[in-house]
C-alpha cells in the first residue's frame, strides 16, 4: 500500500515549493508589455531585490536558469584570453568554471574536495603567486548545492584585500540567497548570481546578476547582446531592460514572493527561520547517525548551508530510501549529486534534503518523519530519538 | 520568531485540505448550465458516488452544507407529528435531532455520553419498548466529529432486525465517507447523509443524501420544494436535478476528487490508507500520554474513527497548544467541540486532530512533529518516543 | 471549419462570467472555519452587500442557489395557511409561487403574461379586494430572467401604500442586483432575494436574503433550522451564521467581487455601465429587426432589464443561431425560457442574450458580431447597420 | 464613464492571450526535475513541436525570450569573422542582425523598407555577387511583427538554390509559427527560431531553435555553454537538455497548448482559422479606410501576415484610439513599432492589431467593434459597413 496520496512535498534542493500566493499571482491571461501595471511594478522589484541581497548594486533580471546567469555574469566580467581563479567545493563552482572556459577565458581551479569549505590559506598562496595580477576574478559559490557546504565569503574577501589583489570577487548565491545570511556590499562581493527557484520561491526561469560599480568598470565590450548587463540596469526602458519580451508571468510571481519576504519581517527573519530549521535537520541526522551509517557530508556545522544538507548513507540505501519516501510517504528527496558518477554503484549511497524557501516547521518535521519511517521499513540501522531531537530545536521558536 | 512561513497545514476535522487538482478543476470561468460538457459530466458522478458509499441507492446532490443535508434528509423521510429515535454519541446526532425537531417531528434521544459508542443493548430495549412502531426512523452518526467515536452501524441494523422494528435507519457519514469503511447496502442503511468537504476533498458547499427504495416509499409529501429528493434522483433533467442553478464550480471539483479516489485504487485503498494513518496518530498520542495529561477521548481503538481524534489535555493546554502550533509551526488544529461550553474554562483543555481526505504520511508526521515541539515549548509533560512510534506504523506501508 | 478556438464567452443570463480575480481568490487550499482571516473577513462583507442593495436591512448568506433563497425567504416570512399575492411577468415569480405553495401557503397569482410588466392598476384592484388583509405578502420579481422584463418596484410599493395594505413586499432581485438600479430601503422593499452568480460575479452557490425590521417582526416560528434567518443576522457567531460549515471558497470569491464593484466606483457606476451596454444591445437588435424576424420580447425600453434581453425570432432560428455562434464563434447564448414548452417546435424560435456582471464593451460587441455572422451564415433576414448602431452607443462612454 | 470592466482583452501582437487551460497546467507547486512525470512528458513535446513546424529537424528549448533565441541560433551557426546576409522588411530581421553583429560576425543587410516584402530579385543579385560564398547564412523573418509583412520563404529558398549558393537559410518564425502556414523541411529552411508567447499560446519564457543536419554540420565550436544546441537535441538527458534547471512551469503550459492545437485538428486547422480571422480584419480596416485615414501598412494581401496587422492612421490618432479602446472598452491594441522614433510626433499615427493564438471570432469581432466605437467617439473619419464586412467573412466559417 501507499500513504503518499496527499499534497506531495518536494524536498529536493531546488526548485523549491512555490507558494500558492506566487502561483495565484502568475495565474493571469497576459499583460501589456509596453506600458501599464506590469511596467510600473517592475521598478519596485529592484529595491526589494537589493534589500534581499544587502546591496546597492545594480541587478539585471534575465530570462534564463542559473547556468544562464553564470554565463551572463561571466560574459560581462571577462574577455576571451583573460583568466579567473575558481575555488571549487563541490560541483557548482567547477560548473561555472566550465561555462567560463567556453568563453575563451583561462580557468585556474583550486579544488577543495567535496567535504570541506574553501581553505583560505591556499587561496592566499595562489593570489600571492599571481604577482602580475593576471587573475581578473575570483569565482566561487556561497553554498554548493551538491555538497551542502557554505563558504566564508567575508573571509575570502579579507584574504584578497590582505594580499592586495585587485581581482573581482564573483559569487554564486543561487542556493543561498534569502536562505543563508549574505551581505553583498559589506562582504565586498562585486558580482553575485542568483535565480528565482530556491530562496526566492518562484518557478525556475529568472536568472539574476547583481553587479557593482567596480564590476561595471571592468566590464567586457565583448559581451553578447542578450547577456549585456548595461541596458539591464535601467528598468525604466522596459523592453531593453529585459532584452526583448519581458517574462510576463514570472514577474508578478517574484513580486508576490518578495512581498512574502517583507511581510515575514525582511530577509533577517527569513534567515533566522532557515537557521532554526537547518539546526533541526542536523539534530535529526546526527541522532540517526549515532546508530547507523547516515552521515552529514559536511561535519563542521560552521560550514553547513541552511539551504540543503547532503547525506552519505552508503550501499544503495540512498536510492532505496528516496524511492520509499516518495512512493510511500509523498516526499521527494534530492539525488546525491557529484559524489559519484551515475553509473558507479556508489552513486546510490547518497541523497540530499533541501530545506529552503517556502518551508515551515510542519513541512520539515513531516519530511524527517518520512525518512525515519523509510529507514525502519528498509531496515537501515539508525540511532533513536532523532525526531524528538528535531522537535526540541523547533520548540525554541 | 516563527517557523510558520510555508504551506499552512489545516488539520481541523473538516473542511479538509483541498487537493491542487480539485482547485484547478474549479478554476474555470463559467460553464453552460443547460447543455454540454457540465451536463454530460454529472451523469457520471452518480455511479462514482454510489461506489464510494457502497450502494445502489439514489443520491441527491444539494447545494448546502452538512446541516442542510440533515434537513434535506429529514424533510423527505418525516412528516410533522411523526417520531424518531436519535442515538447521540457526541454532538452531531443531537444536532441532527434539533434540526429534525424544528420540522415538527417528535425526537426521542438516547445519549451515550461523549466518550463511548452506541450501547446496542439500550437501543434494543428502546426499540422493544416501541411496540406500536411509532418510531419512524432511527437516526445517528457513523462518526461523531466532536468526540471522534465511530459507531457500529452494522450492529445497529442487526439489533433493529432482531427486534423486528420497521424503522428506517438514517446515518450521518459526513465525517466518515471515504475515510472509515462503510457499506450502505450491506449494512442496511436506508438514508445516508454526507458532504463534500471531508473525505471527498472538495470545498464545503455540496450536501449529499443517499436514499434507497424503502426510504423513497416512506417519503413525506410534506417536503419543501428545495429539499424534495424526488426530482434529484434523475440527473438527466439537469435544472430540476439541482433544484435550479447547478453548483457549476463544485461539480468539476467533485469530479476531480472522485477521479483521485478511483486512481488510488478505489475506496478500499482509501480506507486502508486512513486506517494506517489513524493508527500512527494513536501510537503517537498514546506514547505522549504515558508521560503526561494527554489522553485520546475514546479509549477503545475499536470505536475510534479513522477521520478525527479528539484529545483531552486539561487546563488551558488545549488552547495554548493550538495557538503555538499555528503561530510557530504552520499547523491549525481543531478546537475541542462539545466537551465544555466555550465560556467554561475547561473548554481550553481539549483539541482535535483531523486526519481525513487528502492526507499523506508527510502531512501527518509533520503535524505530529509540530505537536511535540509545541509540548516541549510549552512545558507540557509528555511521554517519549511518540514520533518514532508513529513512524513505525507508517513504516508498515 | 470553426472559429471558436479562443476564450469561450458565456452570454447566457447567468451564471455570468466569473472574473479571473474572483477565481484566483477562490484558489486556496482550505481555511480555518473557527477563527482567523476568514472569520474576520465575513464581517466586512455585510456592509458591502448592504451598499449594493441600498439598504440597512440584515442579510443572510445561505449556501444554496436562487431557488433555495426563495424557499429561505418564504419560510421565514410565511406560516402554513397564510396567503400571498404573486405577480407574475414571466417564469420566475410563478416559480417562487410554486415554492411558496409547497410550504402550505395559499398563493393567489396575477399573471401579466410574458411580454409586459406588472399592471399596477390590476394590483391595486386586487389589494383593495383583500379588505380583510389576508394577503401577508406581495411577491414578485424585479427582473424576470425569462422574459427580460423589469418591473416598477417603487410604483408597486406606492400602490400598496396608497391602498393602505399592510402586506410585506418581497422581491426577487436575482437577475438584477448590481445590474439594474434597485433601492431596497427607498423603495420600501421588506424582503429581497438575490444570488451570487449574476451581477455579483461569483459562482453559483450563495443565496442572499435581505430582510428588514418589519419582515423580522412578521417572521414565522415555523421556519426550519437551516432556513431560519435569525442566527444569520449576526456574523459574529460564524458557525451559526452559516448554519454549520461556512462556504469557505465562495466567500473570498464574493469578497473579491465586492472589491471590484467598489473599485469601479460603487454600484451606481456599475448600474451606469450596464445601462449603456443594454442600450447598445437594444440598438443592435432593433436594427436587425428592421429587416427580419428578430424582435425584442419587451417592446417598451422602460420595462427592459439591463441584465438580459429575450428575443423572438421564430421558426427554429433561435436554436440554429445558438448552435452556430457556439460552434463557430465561441459564444454561448441562452435558450428561450418559458415562451414555449421544450417539446413544442415553437420553442426553437426564441433565445436570450445575457449582459450582466463582468462585462465590458469588448465582450458585448464580440457577442453582437457573432450573432450577425450567424444570421448571415444561416440566411436569416436582418436589417443593416446593427453593429455600427451598437458601436455608436458604446462611443458615448 | 468606462465600459472596460470585464475580461480585459489584450490585442497586442504578442504576448498573446494565454488560454485558461495553459494557465491551469502551470498552476502546480513544483515538480521533480530529475525523474518522473515532467521528465517523461518532455520527450513527447519534441514530435509535437516538429509537427507544428513541419520538420524532422532537432529542436532546442531554451529558457529565454525571442531575442535570446536569436542569439542562440546565431551562436551555433556562426563563428566570429564569418558573414551573413540579413534581409530586412521592418524591424526584426535588422534586430536579429544587430544581435549577430555583436557576436563578431559581419552583417550585410538589404533593407526592403517598411511596407514591402523581400524583393527576391535583389536577393538573387546579392547572392550572385557573393561568388566566393563568403555569406554563411541568409537571415530573415517569416513575418515582421512591426510591419505585418509576410515574406515568401519558399521563394527565397528557390532563389538560393537557383543561384547555387550554399548558405544556410535561417528564418525567424516568432510571430508566425502556428499562425501562418510554414513548412520548414519542404521550404528548405535550415534554422528556424520561435518562441512560446505568440501562436504557441504559452507565456513568454521559452525560446525554440529548430536546426537540421546541414545546420548541425556547419555548427560553430565557438558557441557558449548556455547556447550550445548539441546537448539540447537529446531530451533524454533532462538536465543537460535544458542547460541546467528545466523551466518546470512553462513546460506543462506548452504541453497543454500543443494538446489544444492537436485537438483543433492539427496545425492546418489552426492556420485556416487564422487565415479566416485575418481576412475579417482586413475587410473591416479596408472598409473603414474608404472613408478616412486608416490604412493597412501592407497593401498587397498576399504579403500580409495572418498574425498581426499594422495600421497607419496619422496625426496622433493612433495613440488616441489605443487609449480610448483600452480605457473605455477593455481592449489593448499594440503600439506602432519602428515606423517612427518614439520622440517623433509621427509615432502617434500608428498602431497594430494582433490576431494570433488563442483567438476566436468573438474576441476578434469585439476588438473591431471597440475600434469602431473609438473612432466614433474621437471623431476619426471612417467608412461605413466595416463591422458587417468582417461579420460576412466570419459567416463563411
Amino acid at each position: 500500500m501507499t500513504l503518499a496520496q496527499g499534497r506531495p512535498y518536494l524536498a529536493i534542493p531546488g526548485p523549491s515549493v512555490v507558494p500558492d500566493r506566487v502561483l495565484n499571482a502568475m495565474h493571469v491571461p497576459a499583460p501589456n508589455i509596453y506600458e501599464g501595471a506590469l511596467v510600473d511594478m517592475v521598478r519596485g522589484l529592484i529595491p526589494d531585490l537589493q534589500a534581499v541581497a544587502r546591496t546597492r548594486a545594480d541587478v539585471a533580471i534575465y530570462i534564463c536558469n542559473g547556468h544562464g546567469a553564470w554565463e551572463a555574469a561571466a560574459s560581462n566580467m571577462l574577455r576571451p584570453g583573460e583568466k579567473v581563479l575558481v575555488l571549487s567545493t563541490g560541483r557548482f563552482a567547477a560548473g561555472w568554471g566550465e561555462v567560463i572556459s567556453r568563453l575563451g577565458v583561462s580557468v585556474e581551479m583550486i579544488d577543495f574536495g567535496k567535504r570541506a569549505p574553501i581553505d583560505l590559506g591556499r587561496v592566499e598562496a595562489a593570489l600571492k603567486a599571481d604577482s602580475t595580477h593576471e587573475i581578473k576574478a575570483v569565482v566561487t559559490v556561497h553554498v554548493d548545492t551538491a555538497t551542502g557546504v557554505r563558504n566564508d565569503i567575508a573571509g575570502l574577501r579579507a584574504v584578497m584585500d590582505a594580499v592586495g589583489h585587485p581581482a573581482l570577487l564573483a559569487v554564486d548565491c543561487i542556493a543561498s540567497l534569502a536562505v543563508d545570511p549574505f551581505e553583498m556590499d559589506a562582504w565586498g562581493v562585486d558580482v553575485m548570481v542568483a535565480a528565482s527557484q530556491k530562496g526566492l520561491m518562484t518557478p525556475p526561469g529568472l536568472g539574476l546578476v547583481f553587479f557593482n560599480e567596480k564590476a561595471k568598470a571592468a566590464g567586457a565590450d565583448t559581451v553578447s547582446w542578450y547577456w549585456d548587463w548595461t541596458p539591464r540596469s535601467a528598468p525604466g526602458h522596459f523592453y531593453e531592460y529585459f532584452g526583448g519580451t519581458a517574462p510576463t508571468h514570472h514577474l508578478p510571481g517574484l513580486r508576490a514572493a518578495l512581498d512574502m519576504i517583507a511581510e515575514e519581517g525582511g530577509v533577517e527573519a527569513v534567515w533566522a527561520r532557515h537557521e532554526k530549521l537547518a539546526r533541526a535537520v542536523w539534530a535529526a541526522f546526527e541522532a540517526w547517525g549515532q546508530g547507523g551509517p547516515l552521515e552529514i557530508n559536511i561535519s563542521d556545522p560552521t560550514y553547513r548551508s541552511h539551504a540543503v544538507t547532503a547525506l552519505r548513507i552508503g550501499g544503495d540505501d540512498g536510492t532505496r530510501l528516496r524511492r520509499w519516501v516518495e512512493q510511500k510517504a509523498g516526499v521527494t528527496l534530492g539525488i546525491g549529486l557529484g559524489m559519484a558518477e551515475p553509473d558507479d554503484p556508489a552513486w546510490h549511497g547518497f541523497f540530499r534534503l533541501g530545506h529552503m524557501g517556502h518551508l515551515n516547521a510542519h513541512m520539515l518535521m513531516g519530511a524527517l518523519g518520512a525518512i525515519e519511517a523509510g529507514m525502519v521499513a528498509l531496515d537501515i540501522p539508525h540511532g533513536a530519538g532523532a525526531l524528538s531531537a528535531a522537535a526540541k530545536v523547533i520548540a525554541e521558536a
